[in-house]
Order: structure tokens, then sequence, then C-alpha cells
């Protein structure tokens, strides 16, 4: 076990981001893994804080207080009113977070949510966080996005498009990249020592033979024959309406998806204990909740800080298991 | 309640239907409700069966014996191998349970599931199960296909095509007409008084305001507004991935969804006690179990009736809910 922290980013001011950091706090605190806030202060209320200088003194605060690196926001923030006046600082907080778990001072970063919109208007050009993520941190393929619930994790192929242009963005190439950033990943990141990965059909069916859509077998299927043919258990195109039953589920280790709702809803539609949103092929450790700021209940002291947890507890895991492959 | 017994077709003979038909009876003859296998006897193992020549000698034979109104096949069915010399006898199993219930002597019909192909091969002309009956018993409009599970109903607005076929064929005018089956409905076939519908964006996050397809703005949600001005309670569109989740699935009667996958995918994730197929907008109730013929396990005492009996169950509600709205 590292004795790093790992680093969570203030996420959107005005959403629910401080509040969940303050209760996960209060729910692993005594167990660990000890992590740190980069954000402002003022974000964290009901809860004993530490003001640190270094990462390297979290730890040993955080049985007592929730250590904090502070980025102070320029204009105070109302709950559920974002200011573009803070969006600098929301992305110096997860610029600071990559620096520190790039240089080795923090195990990995967990982002709370952004609010988008109000980063675009400060003048952020990114399509996501992930893709910044992927500019800052980026390896030799694209970062690909895994979303993880206890029983189920999935990638999808394409992600924030149109569904008319994932249908014509999808490529064999797309698909047997993603496919071999899982596998690596399944096997470094999650220790699973012979991952199997089922392939979902684009179309109903997966195309039944061709009559519904001729994807699954022009595109799909010729992906699935490469990834096997590099020494990957994988397994498709399968019909995607009954790759997510509890039975099939049990089969496979992660399911390559087409496109973002193929992915996203069983997941979502599972969502026992708040799912995980794990960034693959960074040269860091990055998970996040699943959901986004929830500008509607913040402040109220409603929001669920399960999902943060979890991104939590699986980002230490995987800053674990890279740990033990380093040294291995 | 109504005195009328369930015709049961036969389906596939090679796959699991007798079998699971004769379970089903198991696990329901003590209280019902009542129901009658048309097909050939052969199929039903393991149980005790009474031939009858009539539908209304059903109900006084149902709990000491699974009643059959036979049509035998020309050729020895063996499991998990079609014969397309028996596609004429399935075909006339359906056509009979649907004109004994279009007279009355049945109260609904349950349908095993049928392998196309092989139908296919021996002449049947139609896409599917439902539009054979949408033709042998349809009403003013389409027949709609409607997924249930504990706490979930969801009716995919286009069904067995392409995926990029589905986009395409995407109207306004076709959601509304969904909307309006699924509304009528879940009023009279349900007896939900105040129905609230749900309508799935097409795009990830429902376009996210246009940034990602028009489809939302310009198809969609002009929809949502023709249901809601004709005094349906329809909310949408909204992000489908996030739709389904425990918390969102207690807000609403059914999902409309836009595609197979996005409406079959949360249905069979769940899958808790076998997910029904009901036939809106017949003249005629039907329901079916929402899986396949299982040729790979039948006749191996393998197969679930957890979805049958549902299915029975759900036709016999829908019948008294029928049959006590033509009374009021």
């Amino acid at each position: 076990m590292t004795t790093d922290s790992l680093a969570v980013t203030m996420g959107e001011p005005s959403g629910i981001g401080g509040e969940i950091a303050a209760k996960a706090w209060r729910a692993i605190r005594a167990a660990g893994p000890s992590f740190f806030f980069v954000g402002d202060p003022d974000l964290l209320q009901d809860i004993p804080i530490s003001i640190i200088a270094s990462p390297s003194e979290a730890s040993r605060h955080f049985r007592e207080a929730l250590p904090v690196l502070p980025i102070k926001l320029p204009a105070r923030s109302y709950p559920g009113h974002p200011d573009p006046a803070n969006a600098q600082a929301v992305i110096r907080s997860i610029e600071t977070a990559v620096q520190l778990a790039l240089s080795g001072q923090a195990s990995g970063i967990v982002t709370n949510p952004i609010q988008k919109s109000v980063l675009t208007a400060a003048g952020f050009r990114h399509p996501g966080h992930t893709e910044f993520l992927g500019e800052l941190a980026g390896g030799d393929r694209p970062p690909v996005m895994l979303l993880a619930c206890p029983g189920l994790r999935v990638v999808p192929v394409t992600v924030h498009m149109a569904l008319s242009e994932a249908v014509r963005s999808l490529k064999t190439a797309l698909i047997v990249e993603h496919g071999r950033t899982v596998a690596e990943a399944l096997g470094g990141d999650f220790g699973i020592a012979a991952p199997r990965i089922v392939v979902a059909g684009l179309n109903p069916h997966a195309g039944e033979a061709g009559t519904m859509g001729r994807e699954d077998i022009e595109i799909v299927a010729p992906a699935v024959a490469a990834l096997r043919a590099a020494g990957i258990d994988a397994r498709g195109p399968l019909p995607a309406d009954t790759l997510f039953t509890p039975r099939a589920r049990a089969g496979y280790d992660c399911a390559l998806c087409m496109y973002h709702d193929q992915a996203l809803i069983p997941v979502k539609t599972l969502d026992m204990d708040g799912g995980v949103n794990v960034t693959l092929g960074l040269s860091i450790v990055r998970t996040s909740p699943d959901h986004g700021t929830a500008l509607d209940i913040a402040g109220r002291d409603q929001a669920d800080p399960g999902s943060l947890v979890a991104a939590i507890r699986m980002a230490a895991e995987i800053a674990t298991a890279r740990a033990r492959g380093a040294s291995a």
C-alpha cells in the first residue's frame, strides 16, 4: 500500500463537490484511503479541516481532519449558482491535482463534477474533463472512459456525440484501440489475470445476421477478430439487450459498448452503491463519481457521497495495483 | 374476474415453450389464473394434461391437469432442432389462439417464443410475432410493444431495424402515436388513473441543448409538447442514461424510448422476476415472455418459467381491467 494520498479536486464550487468531499471524509476517515481536497476551504462545512502546504502532510492529518491544499475562489460561491469568475480556480484545481500525481506527490486524482458550460464561457476549450486530462497526462493512445459499479464494467467506444454521428464514426480500428487499452487496464489496474471482454453489437440483436444493419458484420466482428488475434479474450458482437442480465454480467470483466447510452444505461440502471468513472490510458490514476454537479440540490445537505466514496476507494486500489506492478 | 381462460401458444416446438408451460402450470395451478395450451400434447412432459375440445372446459380442469387444445405436429420435434415441417402448426397455434380471443372464448393470449428464421423459411412473411398479431387483431393504430418488469415499463418507438435506420425513421408523429397508445393502455389495461409518461432523448444527454444532435430539439420535444397538448402527462426529452436509476424509475409509469436497445437494456438489466412483453393497441389481450426460444438449453429441464408465469399473470390482470372497463 502506498503511503501517498489521493488528490480530490473541488469541481464546480456551486455544486455538491464540497459537500460530498466532507461526507466522504467522514465515511472513510477511520480506515482510509487518505485523500486531500484541492480547493477552497470554505466549501467544506461542518467538518474539521487541516490546511496543508504539501501533499506529504496529508496522511498524517487525515484521521483527525480533512487535509486541504487551498485554492481560494476569487468570488464567493452560492449553491446552485455557478459563477464564471470562479472558472479559472476550478481549472487550476484540476491542473494542480494532475501535476501532483505526475510528480508522484499524490497517488492519483479523484475529480468532482464540473459544470462544463461555465468553464466554456470562461474560455475552457476541451469537450470535457477526460479530454482535458488526456492533454495534461495522456499516454500513447487516447484516454478511455470506463464506468464501473459492483458487478459491471462498461466502456463506450464513442462518447459525446449525436447518435447518428456515433454510428458514422464507428470504425474497426477505434474498437480495437479501445479493446487493447481496456485489456491492459483490466490486467494492470484491476489485477485481473486473464481479462474477458465482451463486445456489444451496434444494432438490435447485433444486426441479426445482417438483416438489421451491416455494421456488426463489417465493422464490429473484424475488431473482435483483431483483438483475439492479439491474444485478447474478446467475444462478440453480442446483442446488447441481453448483455447486461445478471447471468450475462457474471461471464465477463468488461463490456465494450458502441455508444454512450448503450454503456451508461446498464450501469446507471443498477446504480447500487454509486458508479465510478475511471479514465484508462492516462499516465496517472484518475477516477470520478458518475453523477453531475447536482446544482438543484446543492447546499441542502441532500447529496449522497456514495459514488465519490466508491471513486476514492477505486482510485486507491488502482494506485496500489500500479505500484505493485511497477515494483514487480 | 373473468371465468374465461387464457390461451397459451406452443411457440417453437423444439424450444423451451412446452417445458415452461408445464412448469408455469405447476407454479400457478392452485390459484390460477387458468390457462390452456394450444399445441401438441407431446411437448408437455411430467405433468397431467387434459385434452379439451373447447376453451370453455379449461377452467374446470385447470387445478388437476393442464388443459390442452391439441394441434398435432406433423413431424416429431427434437429439442434444439427446429424443423420447417412443423412451421405451419406453429402458425396455426397462434391463429387459433387469436381467433378464440377475438370470439371471446379465451380471455387473452400468451405467446411462447417462435424461431422466426424457421417460419420465414416456411413462407411466414411478417417481421415478427407482433406484426403478425397486428394483422390478425389490429386496432386503429399499429400495435405497440411494451416491456415490463417489476418497477419499470418501457416502450420502444422504433423496433427491429438498424440503428442508423432508427435514427432516420424517428418522426414526431410516430412518437405521438406511440404516446397516445401508451397513455390509453396505462389507463385501460393497467388501471393507472393518471399515467405519467417520460420520453427519452435520442442523443446522449438528450442532445445537451443541441450540441450533440438536433433531433431532440426538432423531433422529440415537439412530440412531448403535442402529447401534453392532448392532455397526456408527458415529460422529456430526458437524458436516457439517468432515466432508469432506481430514483428516476419511481417517478413515472412508462418510459417511451427512441430505439430497441434503449428500451430493452434497462428492463433486461434489471430482469428480477422475468420481464413481460405486452402488445398494446390490439383488440385482444396479448402478452409473452421477454426471452427467446432458448434452443441451447431446450430439453434439459433447465428453463426458468418465471417470465412466462409473469406474462400469464399480467395477461389475466389486463383482461380483468378490460372487462371491468367494458362493464363500467
